[in-house]
């Protein structure tokens, strides 16, 4: 075709979806990288441990410890179905607290990242709004303290168009001041899927790296630049229109695959084109037009709250034994 | 192929998609529908005129008038550009008002349809914060009216699921109580190009008809239904995931045939089939697994705010002879 | 003094303080005015029937039966308490419903009014935001209702300033096409005591009359104009300051009148002043200088979130059987 | 009278407002404190230097240089008053810049204080939004900065109670890591009278102490705490209300005195206490009824989005040679 489009790549900040198109791409096994997967009434929890630097590089991803919380009938407002993520997500981010060094006493700092004026970006900041923050009791009056809260403070330092500054370098000043025992950096991400926008929930081990999530990040927020442990949440709310039209080609391929001999025929080289080339050919044609735009749901206000209000319940009740899991989301509003 | 696509429709609020979608169906001409585009400064102006039953259904637009101003450069932020659209926007409604048999003196109700608390689907009501609304002082104290205003009044009447009764009765009751000479209604619409969401301002003499717009009208809101005349201002903020698809794949049909001669074997069929039966074939595979969401761009709370500000300082020109063509943007904050 | 004060009025829209004032007049027992107050738990109920012409003139307000609820501990975020007096409200609200002749099946048009631009004012639209609409599943799947609920809509008509229109004629149009058996109206209320802004909660069967609530209304919203029955719910969220001074001199009198016998030495005659005349002597010095606002307290952006979910929770619980009384809060966000 | 009253003090943070009460205590002339007051226009400036320990002690205020600019049309809407408030406001901060050491090439970081939950507390915020940010360009691509630029940056850290961390804490982490040669500092602040509420605007070179603005601070953020010179900008927007009671009974107290012998026999001994006193004995009967609330005007939101325009666009002007004094409003929405 005389394009060259090696250039390109999918655009995910998943690492379930980095992992699918490995295999999409004919990696079935890959030395380094694990996966679990279960499904309990609707909802699917999928584990990757990338364990080597070669599995870092075939999917993309860096090495650590990923699970991801996918809830297909999330957009559905449902508020039983809420309350039970929430207690899911607290327990599997506590596994995550205590793998990284944690104990019930660490003092915690939740960075909430984006901006709060581009909705689909505001995911940080309304989680923000909505923990429950107890540092300047202990400072204040410690003898005052209940048992079973631990130091949480939480701060969203805004993004680099707003404040002229680098937002790691913020999140560093304000870790050397505060001096937490561990960080946990909550933002929204791109996912290359539709269906996975505002229904998926990411916890990593491996900080926030550059380029990631939303925003510009140009340097990263983990335990290299501040010094302590730092645990990632994302949720994906924005998607490339170049992905959507992708991963649509992809579904025809194999509608047509089950139905007919013909696939060909109808479809070309479509479907035996590798991800990454039909992505790029997709963009080659979108981006001069300027119309490889980031797209949301037109929901996005109600999902954005919705979401933002299952990940503060569920940090509520994993950062405060306190909080009962049973009854997570009575602590936010 | 064994699929019945004779049912799917590419979902477009814009006539000027209508017509293209004809044209790409192969029909060049079309009996009582004419169309003339200019282009001025990047500012492109398309008018169609559906004159006769057969052209409308040719098409699936309404016998009427009309008028397209796109701009591409608009999700730009430039201030400049945003005056002289607004400037442009007040002369063409102008001419809409005049062709509706409004003088200087008719009175003027400004409907601003949509719900407020979804983004996309708020530029109705914003616009309907940002007129000038003068009828209470005309009531209250005529005699203080300074010259060049007529009566203006504003409502935003809501939408179903907000208030449990059908917009058009709302509208009905208003005009009946208020008495305007004319209605405008300001509307979000669905449009089949993701360029030309938040980019498009589209005015027609039709009114507003079931199932336009982004909220779920069931009933219209047109001189038939209010007994005045009413002039429709609508602006794309929404798109179909279907519809990025279908127009994409067109896009690279296009961007193969001129390059070389195997497009068909690239794309397959894809090329050839018309845009009903690719799109009808897209959504098989997307509505099942409720993937055809309605998207938009990730940065609309800006381009809302911007295109609202737009057509409130253009309607604040056109129905006042003292708001200056010039200045048309210092009347709104 | 030379000064004529019998223009002056205190300016409240409550009952309770209009029957105060009368009582700090003088005026113990007034014919044609009942006034009954219970306490429970620190919440405070008054009933003030008001059944003859002379008595609505004694004390300024309509006849009518006048219900208030007031809560000082409401400003402190408990949300116990807040279910608490949403069961109250909810309990009390059923007995003027069925006093106005409503059944279970009596349809219902909520009217929230006020400015949602302006914070203290925008209780009544909060409010439309905030309750459980069911009139539309009537309309258009009335085999799918559930039984226990009944039809219920509601519109947020606007201000005067914003519409052009008065809202009055809004609301006869809208109650016109839609026909509601009886229209319950939200406003938001001056009060003369800062210490009832956002804890009282105001119910009557009178309606909305012109010049009550925080905007400008001219036109009455009640039975005469409506053709149904209109009950009234009013929280005060703004005081004037001209009576925050007059309620404190008030407290000095009372204060010094226990302490000492020199109170006259202390406050010269302004505890022997009627209240009407050192408010007149008040506004008289504020007037002038632009001083005399109207104020409110500066957490009415949390306190007026509050008390619209207080209200919405008991209407909810109020109109439809099948809410339970006893978890009201769950059907608002 | 029994009352030690002496350990109340009026709660203002204007300098202005300090001089005045000293002055009504009978300080005419306060060694090393000078004040000097001009008058343009219906915009009133006071210059009030304080250049001793002495002085400082007898107004309450810390050494340095303060400078009020008061406009009581400002609450009119004025476009026109707007534009020439910034312009006028831009003028003065330039020679604070200059005083505190600043030359056209200092790097400024710009700390709007406060929440920007509460309305009235969220004029630091809204400044911040409203700046034009530059830090980044100079760190990104240096070569392409238009002359007429410096460097800014901005932060809002938001409040002790949403982030657990001290303010001062937040914003020295951020001035260690982001270098500026100085700071300025925007907050929301406390009159004594409602009158200057949202119409004045105070510079000081000063900072920002403990105990000053609306929320909370408990330490400062003062050259002696950031290592770099602070400009402190404030608007007065809340006022408490026993301070609301007594400037209306000094109001009084004028009023009679000029036209009556028998001020004493109407007010007692009221215009002859200090204002302290009184103020005491106000707060004496509201505090125990928690009626003694910080209020602020009910049209708060107008307003603050108003000042805040003023020295978002007066800012910009100031810091910026590029940007014209004629013409500052059009860097700010």
């Amino acid at each position: 075709m005389g394009l060259d489009l090696s250039a390109y790549s999918v655009r995910t900040d998943l690492a379930v979806e980095a992992r699918e198109m490995a295999a999409q791409g004919g990696l079935q096994s890959i030395p380094g990288v694990d996966m679990e997967s279960t499904e309990e009434e609707g909802v699917f929890i999928t584990k990757i441990d990338i364990s080597s630097e070669q599995g870092a590089q075939a999917i993309g991803k860096r090495q650590g410890h990923y699970l991801t919380i996918e809830v297909p009938a999330l957009r559905q407002k449902d508020s039983d179905l809420q309350d039970r993520v929430a207690t899911l997500f607290a327990k599997h981010f506590e596994t995550f607290l205590q793998k990284a060094g944690a104990t019930k006493e660490s003092k915690v700092l939740i960075v909430g990242l984006g901006n709060w004026n581009v909705t689909p970006d505001a995911l940080g900041p309304i989680v923000v709004e909505n923990v429950m923050v107890t540092r300047h009791y202990f400072e204040l009056m410690p003898d005052q303290v209940a048992p079973g809260y631990r130091q949480v403070s939480a701060v969203a330092p805004g993004v680099l168009g707003i404040t002229g500054i680098e937002t790691s370098e913020i999140v560093q000043g304000i870790v050397e001041k505060s001096k937490p025992d561990i960080v946990i950096a909550v933002d929204a991400l791109a996912s290359k899927a539709l269906e996975r926008v505002n229904t998926t929930i990411q916890i990593a081990d491996t900080g926030i790296h550059p380029g990631s999530g939303i925003g510009n990040k140009r340097k990263g927020i983990t335990q290299e630049t501040l010094g302590v442990p730092v645990v990632a949440i994302g949720v994906p709310t924005v998607v490339y229109a170049s992905t959507i039209v992708n991963s649509t080609i992809e579904l025809l391929a194999q509608n047509f695959g089950k139905q007919t001999d013909n696939t060909n025929a109808i479809l070309g080289m479509l479907p035996n084109m590798t991800e990454q080339d039909r992505l790029g050919m997709v963009r080659e044609v979108l981006d001069p037009l300027g119309h490889d735009l980031l797209v949301t749901p037109k929901e996005i206000d109600q999902f954005i709250e919705d979401i933002a209000n299952i990940i503060a319940s569920g940090l509520n009740a994993a950062l405060h034994e306190a909080v009962d899991n049973d009854n997570v989301s009575a602590y936010t509003h």
